[in-house]
Formats: structure tokens, sequence, C-alpha cells
């Protein structure tokens, strides 16, 4: 059966297992102290240009929204994402389990605007009643989006500028960052995106990693925040798991190098569904591409290739999500697109 | 000033006062067991012909829909109720704040019908991926609304029925509840929401009390309720407080009797509105008036009369609100009038 | 039945319950911000000296603990208190309930001193793997405390000496202060309490009150406190009922006047359990008795008065408490005595 | 540097690692529902003669205790636990941060019995004013414990029938399980403890894991478990990372065989230093070593080996501990004997 699920079905770079096995008798120091996490922290600083900025890792990508957001805001407020965030939908109430709403932006394409949240912030605070509502304490994005688009340098830069405004961080979940920085067309790197963001996340589950998201926080670090990190029960005893996964990914390049493979699989995908008059549901340039299938179709297709249920579409059709990685085969995007 | 503000601005019934007076040296049992709060239990039964219910005595509003919502759901569930909803929007996200999720439905002017909620509950349980997701773990609904609407008979009975085939609890929230239960054409009593809910609460703030809020469970209460009251810090040490408000309010017919003052004079005042040409924003029969004023108008009437601000209506207009209650003044009804 | 179970039987002052009858038909506004809260306030900050202050008035003892240690603390910090304090045993876990830990001290009569408390932080900070424990954030003292002791101004100092030393806040719980302010021996004054501690709050339910405390933030008030007590279900709506209760209290002195009753009542009951050989479990000079008493001994005097059990002392003796309050009449009293 | 710091230092098992290496290009179903979970599971189940059993995989040992804690518990209740158990003092509040108290009972070497439980439970319920405090939910035990020492099987007996009378589970934190289960004189197996326990985890992160706790419920599972571990950030998108651990761990018999290694190096090392007449601080029979030290021999020590700081024991000694693992090699434990 062909695989486009999902863009972590397969385990992680050779590397990173070569690595693990390299290094598996050392004798390391546990909780994320150990050298090869600092070795980690420093080529993610170098590739953020970002000297002084404070990396954590943490195990996955709920997790780390739900500590970082917890993390940074008072508990009177909440964090502003779109409808269709992942924190708003897919994260089982994550973050409202620890005692914080979200409040919800209708999206364009995954996307919320400057102008959006300027909305949203004047209403409130022009509201007479705002005392008695949950204050927006900082804005979530995700970047590429849950549907594959991506923000430009000067949508960062002017929601940024609005956060710096209001004094309200801006963060931004990088669950698929690597397919966003190399994607044709984006002017965003990760040097901007330290640069415009207060908290961002490298997502490592979905590019290559078995596991692990590195934070980071580019100017200023929540107090005392390894020990929200224990808290929430996301402070893992082996830290040298996500460090020499990290470490690996950011030697040498390797983390964009094996991201413009899902890029590049996803194109030759995309460009066939195109010529063969699929309908594309989200025009993006990442690693997911939404069509509209009529149903019978879609049964059909089933039967041989796995693909992911997006949402419903009227009475006749759905929306269904192919998704490429960085082990995406050339091979099965070639026999995927003989039976389109 | 003429004061439409609101229906929280007096102090209470001069009988209730009149009772804490006469009552006030006898020595009673602490947190809801003395005999005041067990008389007023009984007659609240009464009132609702549910022989069999559960009554507990809670400070306020935000409180009590906190405590009981919290309660009521597991720890994976959130409460499906209307954007507009009270608890979506204006309690400072104090049902966050224990973890669960407010699920919204776009309400028709504040009310949400059982087709949106199957709708919702549908869509949510044929989602392959509903186990990421907040569980629908009840419904919330007031009666009135927050547009001072209210349910029919039918309707209450349909959202029963449904919550029902779900097996998630029915919940009301009260707090102008005597309002409802004596507007012109409604068809509802105090019998069929208990028959039809699965918790609520009768307004005791809002409706000629102090303070305090009746909760009723009709047929089953959550497992050591009280401690859960406690522990939200909402247990009165002085329950008398509550049982001698509500014990008054109880005895013959008096909650019902004042609720009358706030319908007829808000007849008085919308058959004015309407004769003088308002735009009414939302039709309904109970203590709320909702008119869209322009702007400049708006700002001439606030120098003769205090009413409240609701939202904006585009650049030149705004809704705003005038409530009446136990405590207004037909002469003041008519000042008003005289000034439109 | 002659009752001195507890110090909340009886309802309010006559004054207030007059003053809550002359002003009820005003229309004031809600949510604390009524003439009657500003002019409470006013007198409050007068009688702590302390003419910056902030005041709120919330309604009951847990409810205010939980909200004022939850706004105090960071959320990787937990609360010292001794094992005995209110909110280590009697509160339901409503401190967990908001994320933060109890840190207990064993206490001596009720009392933790400067010097436990700094070797409770010595030792935290000397673990080498503190950052996996919960940080000490600030100290909960109650005064009176729940064994009727009080601290001495030197103690205070000290420990408000060591609170600035560690830079975390000393927070104090007067849930009976005026018992404490106006008990024989005493050195310590509201101004002093002022000056010494970050928070506290002045009892009103246990003094002479229908509900009500008012919580005191003598030089720095936690960002958007408002907020956080509508987010508890604090923030009652008719703001009036604790504003006209306290204004009353802090007019003449009435508050430390009445609770001059309780001590003066104690006193003597105290000097003749003493005379008639009654072995007094925790000596203290304010409203609370604690004495031994053989069971047998325990059951005849149940017969003819209320009293508290607090706890086992062996095989055949309990622990109970007589309290007495501004409501304890002396011919109560003399009737008590008369049976010992 | 001889390194006995504890039994988290080295990587993994080589035989997972491998395992990882052979399987990682398989496009497996995520969330822990792939097919090496599946087998792993029932692996687990047969090794716990226990064909019902429910099993979930997490990723570490305070993230495992808060989800499983939080999940069995009522909202009013909280967990009793050793004052020197792993959730009262090393997770950084992680249990308090979900709304839940631990309520202590002093140990004896680690270890509380069905004895000091049921003291506790009945003090509670005879204490008249328990519906103010927090219910007692649930028993957490380690096995073993903090301190290195085992319950026979008569104590797990015990506490299971106390459990069962008072109707609470009893879960057992078994972050070291292998270490007890292959230790001299033990007559406890899996099996036993899937008997006695109503949860339980068997610890893979010190048993030769690079991470991953597996939970067994061998008889209820709560609700929706796999939501709140989502919910608590703790579902494993690439569950084959600890699905292939574990299946791997439970092949052969590998888990135990590895576990023998810790033991067999630790009563090396354990006689050694009684021969040369060291001070053991807790006797055990598994992997952790405590033993009391000079302050200025700790100091000489230091230089040579890595070991844990544990507690002062007055003003010149130290308690100190070293660990043995899976990973401990027996040239290691003749070189630290060599400078004893």
């Amino acid at each position: 059966m062909l695989s486009f699920v999902n863009d972590y079905s397969e385990g992680a770079h050779e590397k990173i297992l070569e690595r693990l096995m390299e290094t598996n008798r050392e004798s390391l120091s546990g909780y994320g102290t150990d050298k090869y996490c600092d070795s980690a922290k420093e080529k993610i600083r170098a590739a953020c240009s970002c000297p002084e900025a404070d990396v954590y890792f943490l195990v996955g990508g709920t997790q780390t929204n739900q500590t970082v957001i917890d993390a940074l805001l008072n508990q009177y407020e909440g964090v502003i994402a779109a409808e269709t965030g992942h924190v708003s939908v897919h994260e089982a109430g994550a973050i409202e389990y620890t005692g914080h709403k979200v409040l919800t932006i209708p999206p364009k394409e995954g996307k919320i605007s400057a102008f959006d949240i300027r909305r949203y912030l004047e209403t409130f605070y022009n509201d007479a009643n705002h005392e008695h509502m949950v204050f927006p304490g900082m804005v979530y994005i995700s970047h590429p989006t849950e549907y594959g688009t991506l923000y430009s340098k000067q949508e960062l830069e002017e929601i940024s500028a609005l956060c710096g405004e209001y004094e309200i961080p801006l963060y931004l979940d990088g669950a698929r960052l690597g397919y966003g920085l190399v994607s044709e067309g984006t002017d965003v790197t990760l040097a901007d995106i330290a640069k415009y963001c207060d908290a961002f996340y490298i997502g490592g589950t979905k590019v290559g990693a078995l596991c692990g998201e590195a934070v980071v926080f580019p100017r200023k670090t929540p107090a005392h925040f390894m020990t929200i990190v224990k808290q929430h029960g996301a402070l893992l005893a082996k830290g040298r798991l996500t460090g020499i996964q990290f470490d690996t990914l950011f030697t040498d390049g390797l983390y964009l190098e094996i991201s413009k493979n899902a890029i590049r699989t996803a194109n030759i995908l995309r460009k066939a569904f195109e010529e063969k008059g699929y309908e594309i549901a989200v025009k993006n340039s990442t690693n997911q591409i939404f069509i509209i299938l009529e149903n019978e179709k879609m049964e059909q297709m089933k039967e041989k290739a796995a693909f992911d249920f997006w949402e419903q579409a009227g009475e006749n059709h759905t929306v269904v999500r192919f998704a490429t990685s960085w082990a995406t085969r050339e091979s099965d995007v070639k026999a995927l697109i003989s039976i389109l």
C-alpha cells in the first residue's frame, strides 16, 4: 500500500539512528544537561542567527504548545489563534486543561492576519466589560499552517509589530517548520522567525526525528522554565535522546536538506493532480496537498493508497490530504500518479 | 438619573431583609445545614414538582456555572454552549480555568437548537480524529438567554431528548429565570425545567436577593457535590444568608410575584420604544430590551438615563440595553418614556 | 441549648442589617464599584495607616485564600504554611485545585517561626535537585491561628524580613483578625500587619458580618486582580453587600468594638475552666478555648451545651473547642460555667 | 570517571537500537496503534498473566504518574503516598498541577504499610469535618521505593485488600520495576503486581530503554484514557518508538535479563561497602546503595567516582547514593571497590 497519510509514518533519518548507536554507552548527565544537548543548542542558535537564544528540547507538539503557552500566559489571559489552529482543534483541550482559553479568529486558508488580530484586540479593549472577559495574552500561529500555507516575511513582521504594540508575545508552532523553510517562493528564514517571534519551536517529530521539538526563546525565557517543563511531565530523563537527534539534524544542514525531499516529491505530486484535473482545496507550496474528491472516486483510491480524511465537502465530496515527508520515495510518488 | 442599566442595581426585596432581621440572633449551624436552608429546599422542590430533587445554594452566577459544569463533566469533556452564552464570553474564562473547553455553536438570537447541537455531535463523532479532540460532555443553555429570548417547551423537550440520546446532561442557567417564567406567551414552567434538565439554577441575585443562586439536581447529584463546592471556594459559612433569602422568595410565590414587576414595566417600555419608532435589535418578551441607537442620539440619552452598552452596530449605531427588574418603579418607566 | 460551637452561628451585627435596609433601594453600580465599597476601602486604608493600599471584598475565607494565593504565586511555586493551617487541612484542597502545592512546616501551637521557615528555604535551595521540586513562592500564616494563638510583633517582623530576603510575599489569613487585634497582651496592630505583610485579609464572616472578607494589598496588587477574582467565581455582582458591611464595621471602630465582646466572654470562660481544673490543650488569649475532656464527661456536657470536636487525645480523651464571638451573651457564658 | 550517579546515564540496550534500525523505514500508523505496540502489549499481558489487561505506552515517569493519577481520581480526591514518594517530592508539583493533593504518610524506609494507610483512612472518615477536606481517593506506592526497598507479597496483598475495602484503586510506580522483580529474596512477581494493583507501570527509562513507561490497567481502564493522555501532552505521535522498545524488552525475557545485571553488580558493590566498614543508610536488595559518608571522605571520593548527593546527615556526614543499572560494567564496579 502506498502511504501518504501523514509525515510521521516512518522512523528517523538514518544518521540519527547511527549517532544514537555510536553514543549509546556514553555515560551522560540527565534532563537535557549533556554535551549533545549543549552542542545541539549551539547549532540551533547559529542556524537562527541568534546567539543569545535559549533552547529547550521537549518530546511532542501538543506537549510543547501546552507547556510554552502556559508558561507565557498570565493566569487571566488566553491565547489568540486561528479557529483551525492545532491548539484550537486537535489537542484534546490541552490548552484549556492548563486553565487558558483559546481565543479564536476565523482564518483565511489557515492563516490569521495582523489586520484581524488588531480588530480582535481593539474590540476587546473597547468593550466596557472586558475586565469580565479573558485577556488576549499572546498570539499563536503555525508555520506552515494546518493547511500547509505559509506566512510571508511581511505578514510575520506585521503580526510581530502588532504584538510589540500590545506587549504580548508572538509564538510560532513549527511542527513542520523544515518544510516551510525550504518551500519554493517563501521569503522567510529561520533567522526571520527568531527575529519576529518571542518563542517558537522547530519540529523534529515530523521532520526526520523519532520524537522531539526544539523550543527557542530568542530574547527572553520564562522564569524557571525547566521546572515548568517538569511540572507538565515534559522533562525527558534521558535528554540525550532529543539532544543527539537535534545535534544530528543541525549538523551540515541536514534538517533543511531532508526537508527538501518532502517539497520536491510534493511538487511532483501536486503538478500531477493539477494536470489530471483534480480540484485543489487549499493551494499551498509545502508538503500537504488537499484535494477534493468525489466520494466514489475516493473509495476507489483507498484501495491502492493510504491518505487522510480531512473534512466533508457537501454531500458527495470529501477533502482528503496527501502528505509527503523527508522519507517519501519518488518511486512511490510515481506509482501514486500512475493510478490517479 | 433614571437607571435601567441592569437588574442587580438595588438591594433585596424588603421581605428578605425583614426575615434576616427577625432571625438574626438565632444560633444556626453552618454550611447550608440550617433549618432555613432545609425549608427553602423543601419549598423549591415543591415549586419544581420534583420531590426527589437535591438543592444547593451558591453565591453568584459565574461561581455556580463554574462549579456545576466542572462537577458534571469528565476531565476529557467540554461544554456545548451558544457563542453568546455567559460561560463563553463574560466569565473571565472561569470554565477554562477548571480545565474544560467551551464548545461554541453560533446561536440564533441567543438560542441554540436541538438541530444545531445534533449537527455538532454528529460531526464530532463522525470525525475520525475525534479522540484527539475535546468530547462534548454536556449542553449549557440559558433561559432567558443573554438576549432575553426564551426556549419553548417543545424546544427544551427536543434538546433534552437529544441529550438523553447522547447520554450527556442538560444544564440550564437560570440567572434571570423568574423573568422567563412569568413572561407573556411562555409555555415553560419550573416543573418543565425540572423535567427536561439534569441540572439548573434558579437565579436569586437578579431576582430580588442580595446574592444567591439555587442549584437544583432533579434526579442525580454529582458525588460529594458539597466538597466540590468547598473546593471551588463557593461554600458559604453562614448558609443562612442564602437559605433565608430563598425561603422567603419561595414563600407564597414571592419569587414569581416580584418577577412580574419586571415584565410589566418592560412591556410598557417596549411598547413605547416601538411606538416611537425605535429599532429593536432582538425581539423578546422578558426584562431586557435591546435597542439600536444612532450614536448621537445615544449620547443625548445618556445625559438623562443610565443604560448599558451592548455592542457596536456599524459605524454610527450602537446596540444598547435597557433592563427592568423586580425593583423597577413604574414612575421611572414613565419618566424615561417622556424623554424618548 | 447553649451554643459555643463556633463564631459564625449568628447573623450580623444589627447596625449592618440596618444599613442594608436604609440603602436598599439605592441604585448602585455592581462588582464593587459603588460608593459604599469606596467608602469602606477608604476607612480600611485609614485603619491600616496605609493610604496607598488596594482593598477588595470577597465573600468567604477559603475563596479568599484560594484567589489571593493563586494570584500571588507563579505557576511553579507553592505556598509555605503550617501543617495545621486552614489552607493545609480544611479547604477541601482548594489551593491544590488551582495547581499549587501547600508546602507544610510542623507548627508550634499553630504558629510557624522565621527560624523554621528559613530552614525550609535553605534546605530547599541547598538541594541539588530543587529545580525538580516545587519552589516555595510565598508564606501563609493565620493570625489568630487555627489554635487561637497570636504572633508577636517581633515574630511578624522576623518573618517579614525573611520573606523580603527571599523576595517572596507574606500573606496573613485574618479570618478572626478582630479577635486577635483586641486580645489582651498582643502588641500587633492593624498598621503593623499592613507594614509586615504583602497581602492579608480582614475577616468579616467570623466577626460580625453576614459574609465578606476584605483583602488588603498594602503596597502592590497582582495585575488584573479583579479579573482573577471573577475567574475564580468570587466576584459579587451586588458588591454593595460586602461594601456596606465593611463600611459599617469600619465606622467608629465597630469592628474592634464588637471583637472585644468575644475576648471578654472568652476570658471569663477560660478563667472558669482553669479554676475548675480543666486541662487547657493550647493556651491562647483569643476567642477559641481548647479543652481536653474525658470522653464520658464530654458526653455529659453535650447534653447541655454545643461545642466543637477538635481531635482525639488518646483512648479516653478528646480535645474540644468552645468558641465565643461578637454575639456571645454573658448570660450564656454564666449558664455554661454553672454546669462545668 | 567511574559513574554510579543513576540508572539512566546510558542510552538503550543495543537490541532496542537494532530493532529501531531494522523497522525504521516501515510506514506505521501513529499514536500507539501500530503493530509493534500491539505486539508489545500482547507480550506484556502474557508476562503479567493478565490477558484482559489494557496497556498504554507513555514517555516518562513523572508524566505517567501525573496522567494516571489524574485519570483515576475524582476531582475532590487526593492520592495517599509516602512522604518520600516521588510524587510527593521530585515531580515539581506535577500532581498538584492537575488539581489533586498528595496526602502524605510518614514512611518506614520508603514504604507505607496497610496499617498506616488504614489509620489515615479511619482518621479521615472519623473526622466530623471530613467533607471539608480532601478525600483519599487512591493509594500510590513505588516498588522498588525511592530508597530501593521492596514490598513483600503479603504487604502488597494487605494494601490491596484495604484498598478494596475502601473502594479506592491501588497504583504502583514501577520506574525501577525490573530491578525489584529480580532482586534476591523478593517473592513478588509481575503477575502478583497485576493481581494486587488496579494500575501500575513498568519502567523503561531506567531499565534499558531510551524512554518509555508501560502503563497497565489489569482490570478496568479509565474512560477515554487515550484522550486524557493527549490532553496531558503525553501522546507520542510516533508510538512505534515506545512500542518497538517494549516489544524488544519483552521478547525472550530481555527486561528481566538485563535487570539482573544491575542487581549482580549492586550486590558486589554492597558487599564491598559492608566489608570495608561503610555505614549503609537504608538496607535494601536492589540497585541503589545508600551510604553515609563523612564529608571529607565524600569529597575525596568525588574526585574518582560520580555518585549522587542524597541528603545531609548531621553536620559532618552526608547520605550519598551509588546506583547500578542494566548497563553497569563489572570492571567499573571493581575499579570503584579498589578505591573505597
